[in-house]
């Protein structure tokens, strides 16, 4: 089968002292710091069998993440931007959907020709954090398309436990195609809705959230927010076209961060109460938190999704004042993040398509792996089963 | 100033137990033991003045609730309906809105001219409870329109710390009659914003909500469910007139519980799951929580709203095996209850307007007292002075 | 080797409609109402040899469960009393500690010679309450002595993720079958746990608790309460020696409920404020829980532990009032409550030793068994390898 | 009467810009900045009476705070070194119990002779903060010993809303004065209380605890921990009297941060899996969090209690990978707090009388006060009516 695989050297940096656990499994828990010259290619692959407990899915979406887009991005000296943990070769792609066409003889649930969409995070299920409800921070992670085989292919095997139907989203939106694209968004916006519901608490509807940074998690934690009850969501984004998306997905107001103060757009817009709920999905915490600080409700949250390698200098004295706190989030799975996601996308409650900007062939995955590069899209799709946008 | 004041006669019924605390101040706990031949009547009282602490507000919308209809039915024997605290004479009405004409010397926050809701629950501030956090449970509660003047009236005077401005509403709506009845169903949306958000812990969006009785209170609970982010809402009401208006407020199935079978129609739309949040609006929950528990989902809540004075039959190894909990809910103040149902007025994120089926000028109050009394409507409206709909 | 096995006849009542689901699995869903003339034998069976992901356990102490009473006590008709989920025959016993001897090829966290202990709910990992955090409500559950081999035997097979390490606990007590033996409270303490803790959300230091019902669960309840900062725990439970270990793990009074009005006791030990949590853990709800309603303080929770196949007549109104709740529990698995059992156990905060009040040898289980149905004592253990109690 | 009465005289720094609430309120927001030689007398006062909702309480202990020290401490400038809400001259003192000699005509709760304490926040119930349930964060607030007079002195009129009896510790403890220097702590404890409990959501029996800093707010952490059930409980402090002091209370080691590294010894002392809740109370979060961040176990939660005017480089990325959480904590109003400390209290179940380690008569206010400036001290008291240790 054909699938898109990204290689890249082995060559840590001087600075960078790779553990045993590192040489043994050949995984880097930082990646910037271990591989070098990353390259995509479309190759052939043997067609993947299902071990007993998994299924084999026919890719029919797969969105392109910004984690894919830091792997082939590299800085001078050559290194793949991507920081977190890796393995290459590997087929990339996890934000996808699919049809399951073959299944293990231990899968009950799943059915062949069952649509479906899968986890990224393969928790174990048998550590001390998975065993007490946080697979997220599994201490035995693989992850679809980082170190295990993604789906940026013709076909994926994925263990039946990691999968969710999604034939509620067609029988909604009567279109098969249709549905495994908006199956396909899934796996974002369920970072955006454990962020917010699993992480922060969720909102009381009425309260205001401010989401910084609308790529496709933060557009996806707008779109949840406004379904939540949000009485006003205001976002704060360096690039027109997403701002746009950001009006389009329910954002009251969308302003440019450098144009604007956001702290007195934020003040201004609460008739000086402040926001309740802010979510940084910019990955610039160090600049957009103090933003956050001066605009904090009473009782209000900070969640964090977005990665940065830096120091926050945070000014807790406010948060002191105002009965303010802040949570990292990390991941999607659990806590019925992902059925519920797919709830509301099949109940209508929740339309992400706007955010879908781009669709290439697989074939076109270079051309398509470019164009998320430029950072003016909601979500490029790859579609292994259509035929497309040409390059 | 014209009012509506309802009087009755002091005879508790030969096996009720008169408290001392009852004869000291003249209340009676249980209003139904002690009342007898209610009547209503549009009397001429003084202007009321403010105090120290106190607003006097001109009212310009008063709805008319199911206690207040209570009060004037009576059984067989001439005593009145209502089970609850009260003391008579007195100004009915506690569901309303208007505008402030007059101010106590320690009111700083309230303007003349300012539009406003009150609560209706008058909570000390200063006993255990109030201190604590719970001030619907307050040991020294008095009630607009119950044991205090209320609101059917030209005018009422009222603590200003009862008091939410709804000038927003107004901005929002563009008109400021359309904003004083959307006002004046803030009271009765809070009583339901409580239950669902304040004490069953509100909902994770894409979760499903049943809703038992579609009166003001259900039809709140079910626009509320809908803002929140609920994948299906179901409701249930046996008035052909209050199903309707349960779909025009977003449920999206209304069924009439004696035609079929609750618990089948839930599994069924739920795909076997079950819901996760039953709101219990009929007060009839030795009937609906029987109902109920053949459709709960794991971790499912039902919160008691309605009053009964009835002991009902709960499985509890229901609950144990679906991991599911009951709450009660009374009141509506304290929680940000109060602004956030008016932030989510004037942002326009909930439409309730559609609940205000009559409306009557304060003249025509027993009549439009006669209209709520045959539950056909929503909410039925007093408006003190607007000409409104004749008798 | 040898096993303490129960035999029961399946010949299900004539009332009791089989399901298909039963009659495949020969697994019965309601035990007494399908399994008949229960008899229990020491058998010898082969040797346990651990899967891939199993362990093998040196089973050096077992507690005897009340369910285990249940599968001996027979009816008038001779079916046997326990009303669960069942599979017979079954080697029984579910609170059990022991030594791991052998280990499947994928078992990496747990070491030969490592003391354990394990749950006794065998969850799936991949049906959707487990992957959304209840494993206690997993749609696939098997259990330890109930459905797969049980641990009132030399040894047993496990699978690994079940198991939780107690060498802790022996560093504590400095001895390794005092160690054994608290470990096997590890199981009915982590029920409670749960129960008080995962399920009705914990109590705040200062709060006031009462327990009904001081069999195991009961008294770990009192322990867990005291060690989680109650100010008060009343306890109520008609046998004399259970009150007086009640007196021993914590309680500040113990009280027969047939001579005293519990109601009465709580509001005077509460200065008239009523009992913050209350704990069902006699398994008689339509009895205790209208007790409890009459003391509930402001905001209290009632969590139901005991199993009654009873509909509870419930006043909702107090529950309302009273700002008051119900939760149902089942279960111990998951939600860190066996590591925090085993951590409080192992830092010498709980001590639950008074609890064991009998010791056998495996080869006097069928008197261990007799003595733990007379239900005088706390908990009863056999330990296969110690020579302890004749009979 | 006798009063400890601070004066300082308002000399803003040319730096700071007096906002026209100050000048108008005569307060300063940041007394840092605007008070300059600050000096203690003794002076003779007119005797305080009651308004309606007052009491005056005849003071039997106040302890000494370390904002009452900051008041006298001065940088080179002659500043005072409290950064926070005050008005000079003020009757200094918050820490306080007492007996109640006087009372207006509309106070019903509390009787002549009652032993009370009270909160130094005084909240003002009608704003949107306190409505909602947020006292601590009152928009109109004073502060006894801030701004308003304090209870360094013969007695104090207080709001009687702010009172709570605490007749029970003396019945408890079988001494009056011992009871009042009890209840003289019950302020600063139910400061860590809020933090710990109304703030940080608690800890679950067996979790573990790092207290960072062990002045008084430190020592009633600890204490609150072991009650509550922490299975360990790990001090860090610079002073060797006051690590001394965390022994007594609870801790299971007390370390002096600038000989260890406190992460290591975490770690170490939890096998590896880090800590679960981290308070702040040294003051000092800009070295001490840095710190906890690298023994965060997954879930952990960090609460700041202690007041720094400093940014706090916060590594977010950890607090994403450990599911970590901070929040900001302040004051001890409302949620409970006051009632169950004083419930602990009376119950035995805090013992923080270790904490007491000096005692002066008022006439001695001075000295006490040069005694509690070396810091060495756990709490110095102040009792008016008692003889005392001489200077």
């Amino acid at each position: 089968m054909k699938a898109a695989v990204v290689r890249a050297r082995w060559e840590p940096r001087a600075t960078y002292q790779v553990s045993e656990w590192e040489r043994a499994t050949g995984k880097a828990l930082n990646g910037s710091s271990v591989w070098r010259y990353p390259q995509l290619a479309l190759e052939e692959l043997p067609e993947p069998s299902p071990a007993a407990d998994e299924v084999v899915i026919a890719v029919r979406a797969c969105g392109i993440c910004g984690s894919d887009v830091h792997f082939l991005e590299t800085d001078s000296e050559g290194y793949m931007l991507y920081p977190g943990l890796t393995k290459f070769p590997v087929v990339i792609g996890h934000e996808f959907s699919g049809e399951v066409v073959a299944k293990g003889e231990a899968v009950q649930e799943l059915k062949l020709g069952q649509m479906v969409v899968a986890e990224e995070m393969n928790w174990c299920g048998y550590c001390a954090p998975c065993r007490n409800g946080f697979p997220n921070h599994c201490q035995n992670l693989e992850e679809l398309g980082f170190t295990v085989p993604g789906a940026m292919a013709e076909r994926i095997a994925v263990k039946a436990k990691y999968c969710w139907p999604i034939d509620a989203i067609a029988a909604h939106v009567g279109d098969a195609q249709k549905a495994f694209e908006l199956g396909a968004l899934v796996e974002p916006t369920a970072v955006s809705y454990n962020a917010i519901f699993s992480r922060a608490g969720g909102i009381r509807p009425g309260e205001r959230v401010a989401v910084f940074g609308c790529g496709p998690i933060g557009l996806a934690a707008i779109a949840l927010a406004r379904t939540a009850g949000a009485s006003r969501v205001e976002a704060f984004e360096i690039s027109p076209v997403r701002r746009e998306l950001a009006l389009r997905v329910g954002a009251d107001a969308a302003h440019d961060p450098k144009a604007v103060d956001p702290a007195a757009i934020l003040l201004e817009s609460s008739a000086g109460e402040g926001f309740d709920l802010f979510v940084e999905a910019a990955g610039a915490p160090e600049r957009t938190i103090p933003a956050m600080e001066r605009a904090l409700a009473i009782n209000a949250r900070v969640v964090q999704i977005g990665r940065a390698a830096q120091r926050v200098p945070i000014y807790l004295e406010t948060f002191q004042v105002r009965r303010a706190q802040v949570f990292g989030s990390q991941g999607h799975s659990g806590h019925g993040n992902f059925p519920n996601v797919i709830r509301l996308l099949a109940a209508g409650r929740l339309d992400l398509s706007p955010i879908i900007t781009a669709r290439f062939p697989l074939a076109e995955v270079a051309c398509a792996m470019q164009r998320a590069s430029a950072r003016q899209d909601g979500k490029v799709m790859v579609l292994p089963y259509q035929s497309g946008q040409a390059c």
